[in-house]
């Protein structure tokens, strides 16, 4: 795996801005690593589409990001990573990381009950990849999965809270409420900016499971087992480049490409990460 | 015009299902015409896409039906007729027709007080193209038009009717509510299956104009004005034809295709017509 040198950048994939929860953590827990992120935002959501779409359209940018000489791939999107992971790890020479792993041991470890609930896309949670995994880790689980089609676009609208996301949350997870669930997977790259609202339903006993933070530390796991940890000279800033958060020397740059609307990415994107994006790149697939 | 014979069918393309309120009324108003109906559910929405982005696929479908020898093109989503009409009028060598036009037109008349409501996704709003259309036809006509993004979402969820729908509604409609309108245009063709909840909201003097009606009128104008109005035989029926609603003889046929998960589309879109949709074929752009 060495032939990739460690100030080579990791991509990070979502079908559009989701992923951005996924980049935050790993910024936030390895800032001296490269960054870049890609949104596929003329084909976005991912997630009412065939898992066959949704492999093609990962493999894509896969193979885009390839090309950018990325030393690991971060498939920071639930739907893809159901669909995609194990034919990407096939046929990319590179790590390739997914959320559902991360996501299932962390509610593996979360739960005292074996009651686990799972909120996600319809293509997430009908593709059972959660179930299988978490009962893989902790056979006996006892698993509730519940498909959300609504959240993804009230967080694209940036309704973080109100009335109307209150009440789309409220009758989303009452059936899952009543299950007596002691841990919940936000099982989509979106819904951990929901989490206010989320935890305010479900109830303080119940621990929401954001694969972000998990799926950092697996990043920073794999990275260091392959001996791919980003400990020497930062490349120069193009000027696609962003700052880290903290704004130090050793922090990595950041770049931005999606497929369209790189204004519209740029604004919502802001957002989501609480810090500016001077610059995204539009990509020709 | 005349080098397509008059049994060859009608295209009509969407975004995804919204386009199935045109279908039907074009289907209502001239049953014995032979329609294709695509829908592009791979890259499903485009109302948050760019006009580049959205002119570009419009002319991938566009050339996808001409290959199945369509002898006219009907772009039954406002966000494509926004961005692509005049590109695909440009290079089609059949008539083309859209849903603005019609829309403009039809509120044009419907206003006494010279005061007009526009609804629709954000791309269709920020192209302005209601607001030039209809201040062609009726000079002086003071426009007020609001996105409204979650409209989609709650149609492709089928959540027509409901606490939320309306909640979401009200806030949505009530800023144009306030401007004293007397006629509301519902510039996106997933919208009139909200008819029922926006008219709640708008009062019973506020007249909505679904463009689907008028585009249907319009089809059925140019078809006569060519002289490709079909009025002879209908040709045998495929696998994936269907009969008509009256399933009389002089019913032509319909057939569907989708870019991703046809299944899905069978199950939202016969919600939607009210009637069976006994195949959907897979198209491949």
């Amino acid at each position: 795996m060495n032939v990739h040198k460690n100030s080579n950048p990791i991509g990070i994939f979502d079908s559009g801005i989701g992923g951005l929860t996924v980049l935050k953590e790993i910024h936030r827990q390895i800032p001296g690593e490269n960054l870049i992120y890609f949104g596929d935002t003329a084909r976005v959501p991912y997630g009412i589409k065939s898992a066959e779409t949704v492999r093609r359209f990962s493999r894509e940018i896969a193979d885009y990001l390839v090309r950018l000489d990325i030393k690991m791939l971060v498939v920071a999107c639930n739907t893809a990573s159901a669909a995609a992971l194990n034919t990407l790890r096939e046929s990319l020479p590179i790590p390739v990381v997914g959320v559902l792993m991360p996501g299932a041991y962390a509610a593996s470890r979360a739960t005292h009950t074996g009651r686990v609930g799972v909120i996600g896309t319809e293509s997430t949670v009908a593709s059972g990849a959660y179930d299988r995994l978490i009962r893989n880790i902790r056979p006996g689980t006892e698993i509730f999965a519940l498909p959300c089609p609504l959240f993804v676009p009230l967080v694209e609208e940036g309704r973080l809270t109100g009335e109307i996301t209150a009440l789309v949350a409220k009758e989303y997870l009452s059936p899952i409420k009543e299950k007596k669930i002691d841990t919940l997977v936000l099982g989509c790259t979106h819904y951990p900016l929901l989490k206010p609202v989320i935890g305010e339903v479900m109830g303080g006993s119940v621990t929401l499971i954001d694969s972000a933070d998990e799926t950092a530390r697996e990043v920073r796991r794999v990275l260091t087992k392959n001996g791919l940890l980003n400990l020497g000279e930062i490349p120069p800033r193009s000027p696609l480049c962003q700052k880290g958060e903290g704004g130090d020397l050793n922090t990595g740059f950041i770049r931005y490409y999606v497929t369209d609307a790189p204004e519209r990415f740029k604004a919502i994107g802001e957002r989501f990460l609480g810090y500016e994006i001077p610059e995204v790149g539009k990509a020709e697939l």
